[in-house]
């Protein structure tokens, strides 16, 4: 019953897709002098040959419509096969031998994660880096269309009743208001990239870091270009414009379009939003207060150094300007916290998401209200309206699988041979797709160490966090496959 | 609207009690000619004094009915009341010099943690030593009344209906039928004291020794009369039989109950007792594979250190035979995932329960099943009957609770200056009722080494674990005191 031909023509247009913008790599390639432009140009020839033959042979298709089944198995598809031809360049010039690297590298990239395989970033060619950057920054337009337009209507994350701009569940059709909302948000998307990227050239940033960073800031990534990240930037200046974009890029984009509307009051009274600054104010003041006594005695300095690893940890960026496993084991614990709650429902971030946080806050207070009425029917309220007890329920079970995985995933890689903060950081880092975790896999260090089978293994754990579990876990559920 | 005065009056019941078990040890000190039973006389007359107070100026009662608000306090307050004068003997006899440390030591007997800041436990007095395993198996006997009986009828757990030992739900009487279920269980559990008492004697171990063991395995507390714990012991057949009675005291005892009275259809269709034994059997044939290849090269010693300290943390006994933090990472995760887990509901073992985690993953697998028929009504199904809506919400409610008590928790340990590892060892194994944990509160460390406010602390946690979290945390909410 499932209709291959329209998942492999969508595949088909996506590649096409990808050629293009692997193709715009070759003017950077070829304005620093580098061999790397021959590898891009034929990863684009390869990558649009394929995409045309796949839209070629399926030209003829039947229905206009993609159900739900269809829908599941097109993201997941289009994830994998954007990450398999874009590792090309990497891979066929040589300057990642390995096709694992390769592959890792690049879902890193398109799930916006981050982390890294590479040891000396800055002795790779820019074109590469140029490409690096610009798999995260679609990665994140490709979030942003699927977790405000596409998966709710997938009925995943249970969040379609919290944001504003996007369309009713509608069973069974992919395609009604779509366009129209991933148009408007991306308009935001590529907005936002451009002001990061003239804010950052205004502090004296080259051109080509300006963009690659505001590419990866944008999408929450945190690829950077320099293999110290953004400590190499030792500026105010720039840390700040860091931090406000990782808040923006954290941000639901919904709320973007509303305030550039000067439509406040969605703001005002959305409560996720409230509680995202909570936290990062919260945290920031008990690390800032903490490393202004034991670490940098400078206010200023203290204050920088906690809301930049604060919100980029948060927003599951992952770019650093300090080592945070030099920290006292508090603030250590802060950090490692805070990758297991992510960023806005609807930002490009990553991780459970601060929304699912509230809700399972707001049920845990409830029950002692419902003990002490046991008779009272008392559901959870958010924005002020009743929440339903099946998103509840979807919430709670989401969280449980990703605690599930969490632990299965350490597992793996203590079984690896690895120490357990090792292999707490890894999962943590990959499966809520930050980058950065803790162990070997701190700030300072990379994922280069681990096995074939291990960056396999963290490369599915990035694919499963980014697309919020279910849209990857339900292909492996038997009764999906039945009818 | 309370009515302290009945509160007060079981106080004082309780105590007189307290001052009879008390009184028991005092020939244990006697036959071994310790100046201590000078201080467990003391003790149990100054408890027992104290009990009869209370009893004296509340006799005139007017209302023979507990209400719900009422039955909550007192389980808070007699657990606190026992731990301030169970604590007197170790504190009088200035063999536990610091107040808090003998609190600390008799809060976690009584709530069979077995948790200890004693340094070298052969060179304490006998009779005080016996005491402090009494306390455990008092703490015991407390926990089955509490888990089968009175939580139950307290609406906590959400467990009331898997237990066919217990009376259905009676709002706002505490009475009925615990007397009875009290009696049924607390003669199973003199029973299996007894026979461990006389299976560890056959293995020539003495008798006061014996005992104290059967005492601190019957309450899967854990705390042993010798500083090496059941590794003293060096014999295959001991062991076994300690494996054997951590096993059962692991169990709910309904089912003890019902196999006794040759009721095995009732056992066989037990879904919670089928995923503890699947839990015992996944986890020791794994770490017993891992330690024949990597520390023993002998299939029966392996077999039986895995299968020890797996049923050790998993029922929350926490007695060791090896020191599992020399293993390889792999197995001290394995061990530590144990301690999120704990014994069966209706059992005197500690932590989440083994149940919970069983409706946790129910929830988390039909939520894929949810997703694919989103119109279907989806219930949880447990021994063959769908679980309430309500129950799940409930079990939901209390996982994450347990979790964001962890990470509170640690975040208070590491601020005293505590690695991670340690923080995440003390506090999952008092909240989980454990004894040993991680890092320096592994299995040949104490708790001494923790200031008073960690002490106090953890003994909170303890006293949070073992009632359930909400008997306790209620009392903090402040609707509970409105009326």
């Amino acid at each position: 019953m499932t209709n291959y031909k329209i998942i492999l023509q969508i595949a088909g247009v996506l590649l096409i897709v990808e050629a293009f913008f692997l193709m715009l790599c070759v003017p950077v390639a070829l304005y620093y002098k580098e061999p790397s432009f021959i590898y891009l140009t034929s990863a684009s020839i390869i990558t649009g040959l394929f995409g045309l033959l796949l839209w070629f042979i399926t030209r003829k298709r039947t229905t206009k419509n993609v159900t739900k089944r269809e829908g599941y198995i097109v993201v997941s598809v289009s994830w994998i096969i954007f990450s398999i031809f874009g590792a090309l360049p990497f891979f066929l010039s040589g300057e990642i031998p390995s096709y694992t690297d390769a592959f890792f590298e690049t879902i890193s990239g398109f799930t916006t994660t981050g982390a890294t395989i590479l040891t000396d970033i800055e002795a790779m060619p820019k074109g590469l880096m140029f490409w690096r950057c610009m798999t995260q920054w679609l990665g994140g337009m490709g979030i942003i269309v699927l977790s405000l337009a596409i998966l709710p209507i997938l009925g995943i994350g249970g969040m379609q009743l919290f944001n504003a701009e996007v369309p009713g569940p509608t069973p069974d059709k992919l395609h009604p208001r779509i366009k129209e909302t991933a148009k408007r948000l991306w308009g935001i998307y590529v907005l936002f990239t451009a002001l990061q990227t003239i804010l950052l050239l205004s502090g004296n940033m080259s051109l080509y870091d300006a963009v690659c960073h505001a590419f990866t800031t944008m999408a929450t990534g945190g690829y950077s270009t320099k293999q110290a990240s953004i400590a190499h930037f030792d500026s105010a200046y720039i840390q700040y414009i860091f931090i406000i974009f990782m808040f923006l890029a954290g941000t639901n984009f919904s709320l973007s379009y509303f305030a550039l509307h000067g439509k406040f009051k969605q703001i005002n009274s959305n409560e996720e939003f409230k509680f995202y600054l909570t936290i990062i104010a919260a945290f920031s003041a008990v690390i800032a207060v903490v490393l202004f006594i034991t670490e940098y005695s400078n206010p200023g300095l203290s204050l920088r150094q906690s809301l930049f690893q604060v919100v980029s940890i948060l927003t599951t960026t992952g770019y650093a300007t300090v080592d945070y496993l030099l920290w006292p084991p508090l603030l250590i614990l802060l950090i490692f916290l805070l990758m297991f709650i992510g960023g806005s429902a609807g930002s490009t971030g990553g991780g459970i998401k601060v929304i699912r946080i509230l809700l399972l806050l707001k049920n845990s207070m409830l029950e002692f209200k419902r003990l002490i009425h046991p008779n009272a029917i008392i559901p959870v309220r958010l924005n002020k309206s009743g929440v339903p007890q099946e998103v509840i329920t979807n919430v709670l079970a989401f969280v449980m699988i990703y605690l599930f995985i969490t632990g299965a995933g350490m597992i793996f890689i203590t079984a690896l041979g690895y120490d357990i903060a090792t292999s707490a950081g890894a999962v943590a880092a990959t499966l809520g797709n930050i980058g950065p975790g803790i162990g070997k896999v701190g700030p300072t260090y990379d994922f280069a160490h681990f096995p074939a089978v291990g960056k396999w293994f963290l490369s599915f754990l990035m694919l499963v966090g980014r697309l919020e579990l279910f849209t990857i876990l339900i292909l492996f559920n038997p009764s999906f496959w039945k009818k």
